[in-house]
């Protein structure tokens, strides 16, 4: 099953970003710190997927050297994919160029892999897949 | 019921970008043109959500203008809403620029309308909401 898991947007003051979602109507989770990509970040449910906004906790980090780049916007989209070690056998074979190769696990044990955004139409395209267990 | 309608991606080639998501296993809907948009567009349905593959016609056209400036990538992000004219008027009182202040009618019927980039996170976000008879 195809679905669009998230939406990620680099945006410079989260709290300016959650306002936004928040006078549309939605509800936005609380805020949560992921020291490992040094970003923090508010999660947007919806039915059937959720924009993720992503705020840098320091200049030097993916978020920020891309907002430094390129300024707010859309820094990736990631896809739900059933079985992510076939779907990246098939588009390797197709000549599809990834960020790494290697299947990482998520904090909560979800598999994920970055495709190129010169393979994805200009986007940076996450496929990932529920946990192997199911849980 | 807050719901990502669709991803509105611009590409150089259709041909190609189909050739991407029919590798990654999905089903692409056979291309339509929209001679009003000057865009060739080709659907990449989901489970909930959906991909729009947008390639210009014309270089003069609104597609066309982006890929120019910007290169292949997310064009726009359409959010489903269940009272468009209630979100307008809520996030018009918090100061939120629109591209156009009018709420457009689409196709299908179904009403829409554009929300400018430096309001939301640096997407160009389109509210939709279907068409006001249900069908």
């Amino acid at each position: 099953m195809f679905q669009i898991d998230h939406l990620g947007i680099a945006v410079k003051s989260l709290a300016q970003a959650k306002k936004f979602y928040e006078t549309l109507g939605m509800n936005v989770m609380p805020e949560e710190t992921v020291a490992a990509e040094k970003v923090r970040l508010a999660m947007v449910p919806m039915d059937g997927s959720r924009i993720e906004l992503l705020e840098p906790t320091e200049d030097d980090s993916p978020i920020g050297r891309f907002l430094a780049k390129r300024g707010e916007g859309l820094h990736h989209v990631a896809l739900h994919v059933d079985d992510i070690a076939g779907s990246i056998e098939r588009l390797k074979a197709a000549g599809t160029r990834f960020i790494s190769d290697e299947i990482k696990v998520g904090a909560g044990g979800h598999l994920y892999v970055f495709i190129h955004p010169s393979s994805a139409g200009g986007v940076l395209l996450e496929l990932c897949e529920d946990p192997p267990t199911g849980v």
